[in-house]
């Protein structure tokens, strides 16, 4: 590769990294970045570096959050006394935007998945336990991925938290088994929110 | 949308502004670099706005280089009396890759599109006019693309230089290698059929 591609290189294999962009459409979107206006190249690169460093996780529930506490765990309209478990935290920026649950969220940052050698120590389940000592907790609506992981990890949550005497339910299949939460549409995650069955 | 949520929105709103990546593929390109570790994304930030800063055009070819002069059109090894003609900096790329052709190139940014109120002077034709006063080239290569805009391009600047006494070519069209033949379309089965050589 001759010198002249040097940067437009750097920029592709950069690109290259990120999920769903290959080779040569990390080349592409290089040559296109390349002749972009200066600024705009500059309010991309600092919406991604400040952006970045401005992201934090909230220290209740584990979402991402630019404070210490995140917008929905401090807002007092929210129910905290009904927590929803989800594996990400793009999938409570899916359930937001149902615009329909007033309660808060607890995000355990992966699933269990002895393949892969995660197990329960390994994702926040210790931290959900610990919320659940506050009597305020009536409910825990488990929200993991209707695929096998998913699955396996709220029956998980769900022994492990019953005994407890928390009201534990689970996210109705009303969302088609085997897709991603996050790409559910807003009607079908409301009919799944509004079927959950105690476990 | 939430306060917490900004610093994802922003680098959505700014990756969705490149080509092919729609408002979904953003997020979620989103969500992932709010969760890659800090140094990488100051890499990929840095790719972008070093990158972008550090480039500027050729002054003799118009294609992209971190120098006044590019890499191809300083290197003395090069054909300089054999000029391709490409729409874009991406095209030289493209011929590049195929490590075979030892002349030089001009970029014209763009090709001739009444359409879009894209004539003569808005591309770098006066450019390549203005290179050919060398005595020393011999050869133009028309390479712009074989679709309408390209061709017109090419018939254009064909008719504008033959008088000045250069020879003048067009890269052929025909069946790609590789391809089957029974899905070719018709103008290029005629034009592979009228571009054939004796063996």
């Amino acid at each position: 590769m001759t010198i002249v591609n040097d940067p437009i290189t750097r920029i592709a294999r950069e690109l290259s990294k990120l999920p769903g962009i290959g080779q040569k459409s990390a080349q592409r979107l290089a040559y296109f970045i390349a002749s972009m206006p200066e600024d705009q190249v500059r309010n991309l690169a600092s919406a991604l570096w400040n952006g970045r460093k401005s992201i934090r996780y909230c220290s209740v529930c584990g979402n991402f959050s630019t404070e210490d506490v995140c917008d929905i765990c401090a807002n007092e309209q929210r129910h905290n006394g009904q927590i929803c478990v989800v594996r990400e935290p793009r999938d409570v920026a899916a359930i937001e935007r149902m615009r329909d649950f007033k309660g808060v969220y607890h995000v355990l940052h992966g699933t269990l998945s002895p393949m892969n050698g995660i197990g329960p120590d390994d994702i926040r389940i210790k931290e959900l336990v610990m919320r659940l000592s506050d009597d305020s907790v009536n409910e825990v609506i488990l929200c993991t991925n209707p695929d096998i992981e998913g699955e396996a990890t709220a029956t998980y949550i769900a022994r492990l938290i019953k005994p407890m005497g928390v009201k534990v339910s689970r996210i109705a299949h009303g969302v088609p088994v085997g897709s991603d939460l996050e790409y559910a549409d807003e009607v079908t995650l409301a009919k799944a929110m509004e079927g959950r069955r105690e476990m």
